[in-house]
């Protein structure tokens, strides 16, 4: 079944699918750097620990089909992937504390491989607000609302204290923000119309510890 | 239903009690800085949007009880969860890949405060290994092995660039690593016994532009 209606990416996919598509395009970039021309179902399914069927059923959702026998062209399918993920589109953000991590995500060029270009950090602390990180400006998050009447920017990235999670999300979406990435430990409450994704890495700790006390293998990725 | 045997976490628990139980503590750590004593489900509900019922059912596995009325002291489930989750052991672990991600997380010293305690970097490049790093040494990645001897760090950070994800982890594990936090998009294959954890940064960022294309909230935190 294909529920694309497009290669605009206007289908709300299921998440588990979302997941899996960058295990698929970070393969398959592998095999286009390898010049391999063609992949099969098979061959991703083994390469990935992915049941074929499930591979065939998630990539449905694209525009593409592949060819008895030979499979998947490899460069039309990561041309499919990076366009329905989106990654090949820009989308503008801005970091909201800009502590280690905060810096560190202004630092990492390689989002821009992902579609994220990060605009500007904002912060509360004097010591960090008119420098300049990874060639980015910081400003007073108190300037968040003003700036943002000219920049217009979507996504904001919570890199804040967890005590501040929660009001720093409330002034970001009044400044017109319709996506959080939170990685606070905070269990942030949005409108309904707001976008939130949560990167849980305390919580991806609690997993490895419970996990390694009792020698026990989870291989569900997420 | 109380699957916890004892206090020293032995109870594979489910994932998604895992994932929500980091929530309340960052509530209840708020709750105990402002000094509040009592804290009921009911409460905790109306503050994180999880059912109190579902509360009530993730608590249970820990060895704590609430009182009629009253609720949970805040104190003891601060301390029973950071207990339960691992919070408060010391977790050793090495970051193999020293670039912007690799290089924030041993700098990070919040991480500490969630029981990981990262004690060095590996790195195949010559301008980083010798150096320091946020105050650990950074080594040849081909003298992991040896080092491991002496060590026996159990957990290894994954912050390598994605075609090394595979041949980085067999070398962890080769090593005697038991536990891996990967933070490449590629989906490692390891052994049964060994412990793996993704963080799936551009997953979440697939997830974030695809919701935001449907002006549709996903408010399933994970």
């Amino acid at each position: 079944m294909n529920m694309a209606k497009n290669n605009e990416n206007q289908t709300l996919l299921p998440e588990p699918t979302i997941r899996r598509l960058p295990w698929y395009l970070s393969y398959v970039r592998m095999l286009d750097h390898l010049h391999v021309e063609y992949v099969s179902s098979t061959q991703i399914s083994k390469e990935l620990n992915v049941q074929s069927s499930q591979i065939a059923k998630d990539l449905s959702f694209l525009n593409i089909r592949g060819k008895t026998r030979i499979g998947y062209e490899v460069r039309s399918l990561l041309v499919e992937l990076e366009n329905f993920l989106g990654f090949n589109r820009q989308h503008d953000a801005v970091v909201i504390g800009t502590g280690s991590l905060g810096t560190a995500l202004m630092q990492d060029h390689g989002l821009e491989h992902y579609g994220l270009n990060i605009v500007a950090g904002f912060d509360v602390r004097n010591e960090v607000i008119g420098k300049n990180l990874g060639g980015l400006p910081v400003f007073d998050i108190n300037e968040l609302a003003s700036w943002q009447r000219e920049h217009h920017v979507s996504i904001a990235i919570l890199t804040v204290p967890v005590e501040r999670a929660q009001e720093t999300a409330d002034l970001a979406i009044a400044s017109g923000v319709t996506a959080l990435w939170n990685f606070t430990p905070y269990r942030i409450k949005v409108p309904e119309d707001v976008v939130i994704a949560n990167t849980s890495i305390y919580a991806h700790l609690a997993i490895i510890y419970n996990r390694m006390q009792n020698t026990y293998s989870d291989n569900r990725q997420g």
